[in-house]
């Protein structure tokens, strides 16, 4: 992450942001380097024009508060415009196809971004699809998230510790979330833990994924529900209990499984031993369930920062999958040198 | 409202506008006169960037037509876009607290804009977003709808008599759109009259806003069922009377109560003794039942006009609380003066 | 179609595009110009902005891909914005009539789209709007896929086969769809057939339309279920048997009457002994009931050239209808002059 103006690939290899599973470290630190970038000119008063009438067609067959914000934002800060395809607004699902809508948007869009069901639609929609498309989250992961979360690490790593050696500790369920932020860290060689019931453990079709980013990067992956193990957290991290999609939980069944041991409040913060341990939360929250007001409220809480984060993300993936990384960071370069 | 190129205050007293009575009528002319000066501008064909990369969340809790289309289409004749985050659409009182959203939400937009079914929750939004919020109606009052009628009752003053000594009559029930006629008018120093049935008066708390008004700013306020003080009347305005939110009213329940006596006809006009008095509505209209076809469509009624300033006071509300009153003017002024 | 920069009518000669009848054949070519010389513009990378600031309606009572889709991309690709009032989303239909919607909309907007349940609609929106109307389709047409699907049959022209003498066979029921394609394609004086069971047939009222058509510019048109008129085709069309509207038809219904006989499959291909027939559909399609996979992906099908071509005719109208012809054609000349 030297230099943010150099970015190793300036044209992506893979057409379509679907998993971070399909790049490597030094492709996933180019989407950090070049989301950063952007941040950092947008707040200085710069604006961008890059994507100046390209149109991103938003497909969501779930409700969405910070995908869907963020990415409209996003796109309008590249000079370009969103499309809302709200749940129920559109065909899809209902008299076509999602690969026919896939073909037929991609007709008179230049980008895509669904937030899908089940992860197969946004595979098909991809594969049918001319135009790039990003994942704006499935049942199986939440790649926008990921990159997200992992600029949020990178602005607050501790104070003298290599990026590689920062521990990050999921607590609860092992929702896409959680996996997504398994992915993501490992892939940069950072210690990952789950410490949520045995129950609730991220699968072995996750953990495998895991293990071979520790192969490749270092680092280390864990499930457990051993309160030792959350020890040297460098950041907490949680996610609701009630599930999502289909598999929602009644209350009483997610609090027996979850409650008390397993919320986030300044009892469960202290066995990090770490008093500078950063809490976040992908939100929306469940206030007092999985989170205590004191701790989301609290001084260590970035969740806010974290939120923002899906803005600086949304805005580098648009530009990388846009294809238009060279031309942005070319016109930052150029302003900055005026 | 002498030189509508020079604003009291440029920079608003308060983030938020969520009511009128936050704000006193030299704040409330500032509105007026800024709103005005871009409307005659955007009338004779200028083009205005003012809000440029600046972005509006549009929450809606409930349906909307006219706030809806007038900030969308304001925001973007301003250089600016909006985002329709419409009812069901986003997290917000679902999985999510609306102070939540508003943290989010303030991250990632430049202002908000809410439609809310209960106005502490526009309030407590104010209270936790950094960005400023604009009250675009809630169960209390309909502060942008205030903004578009004082607009309207200036452009429409009767010849030669002072602002100041104009009388206005609300007929039927005490919406909150009656309760933010009554506020806007007597902080004018107007007099102020609802017509109505007793049961259907203003709330006392209400009154005592007005009261404080006709203190400061001279003018009256009165609550009658009396047809008698209609007469002098400049401006006689109505709304519907089923009923808003979840107190909507069954038929033969409120046209017991409204029918015939509330409705504005052609006798009832008469009763102003003035001819030239104008008909106000603030849509949509239940035709022939509050009013006839004949007064709203006939060539008193300035209900279409009042519809075209939601968009005029939108601009004015967007400019100033968006914090471009003055470059916004300084725009308008260098164009008019080339 | 000579010259693509002149048009016969720069100025239209009717405010609102509500139907094909309402203009001849010469000023249908106005508009196929138009939308094609835009796109070849577009398509060269050339921008436009000639509707820089303009704000249209799109008003939906029904759910909408393409139409909608097409709208916002085209109006934003000529520099204006589009603002999407969902089903439900507005007052519309609910608490106000569409004729006071009209008015206010007309007020804040600068052209109007409406996808409305009953034609009756679209002409009371006409009727009350003091700016242009286009109709986005009815229970009676579907003026915007006309134009659409005359471009895309002009772009596939049998080579050496005047336009005039080309043969166009629509498959299966009398849908909106089925009547626009048989009012244009003898507005332009092509023959047209419809292949369906008797029962399904286009009404007399319908045919009328064709035979006065014929009678001015020449051609033919056909209803039968006799499998022989299919020869000699240059174009095969079908749509859904489903039905639209509240007229949907249960499955086993439906199958009935159309299956096998009326399915667009190989064998029926083969009927038109042309094997250069090309096939299109309106889209959405129920894959393997009115249309087989092999033809609708397969080689000779044009559906998605078709979809793109939605597109191609919303720039055209919007900038026909948007009063902006002139000067659109006017910068995409001066542009290819340099």
């Amino acid at each position: 992450m030297d230099n943010p103006y150099v970015l190793s690939h300036v044209v992506p290899t893979r057409k379509d942001y679907i998993s971070t599973t399909d790049f490597d470290q030094v492709e996933m630190l180019d989407m950090v380097k070049l989301s950063r970038a952007i941040r950092s000119y947008i707040k200085a008063g710069g604006t961008l024009e890059t994507l100046y009438h390209k149109n991103l067609a938003m497909i969501f067959e779930q409700k969405s508060t910070r995908t869907r914000v963020s990415f409209e934002v996003g796109m309008e800060q590249l000079g370009g415009h969103a499309l809302n395809l709200a749940p129920g607004a559109i065909q899809l699902g209902g008299h076509e196809t999602i690969g026919d809508t896939a073909m037929v948007v991609s007709r008179m869009c230049d980008i895509i971004m669904a937030r899908v069901d089940r992860h197969e639609s946004i595979i098909k929609l991809a594969a049918q699809s001319s135009v790039p498309v990003i994942n704006g989250m499935s049942d199986y992961n939440h790649p926008t998230q990921e990159l997200g979360d992992i600029i949020t690490i990178f602005d607050h790593l501790p104070e003298g510790k290599p990026w590689n050696q920062v521990k990050v500790v999921f607590v609860g369920d092992c929702t896409q979330v959680c996996a997504s932020l398994m992915m993501i860290t490992t892939k940069m060689g950072m210690n990952f833990v789950q410490y949520g019931p045995p129950s609730k453990w991220l699968s072995d079709d996750y953990l495998q994924i895991g293990r071979a980013n520790t192969q490749t990067y270092g680092g280390s992956v864990y499930v457990t529900d051993n309160p030792e193990r959350i020890q040297g957290a460098d950041f907490v991290y949680t996610d609701v209990w009630y599930g999502l999609y289909d598999k929602e939980t009644p209350k009483e069944v997610y609090m027996r499984e979850f409650y008390p041991k397993y919320q986030v409040n300044a009892e469960l913060m202290a066995l990090t031993g770490n008093p500078n341990a950063k809490f976040m939360h992908c939100l929306p929250a469940n206030r007092n369930e999985e989170v205590t007001d004191e701790i989301l409220d609290g001084p260590n809480s970035i969740a806010w920062d974290q939120a923002e984060n899906r803005l600086t993300a949304q805005r580098g993936l648009l530009a990388y999958f846009g294809g238009v990384a060279e031309a942005t960071l070319d016109k930052i370069k150029r302003q900055e040198e005026e």
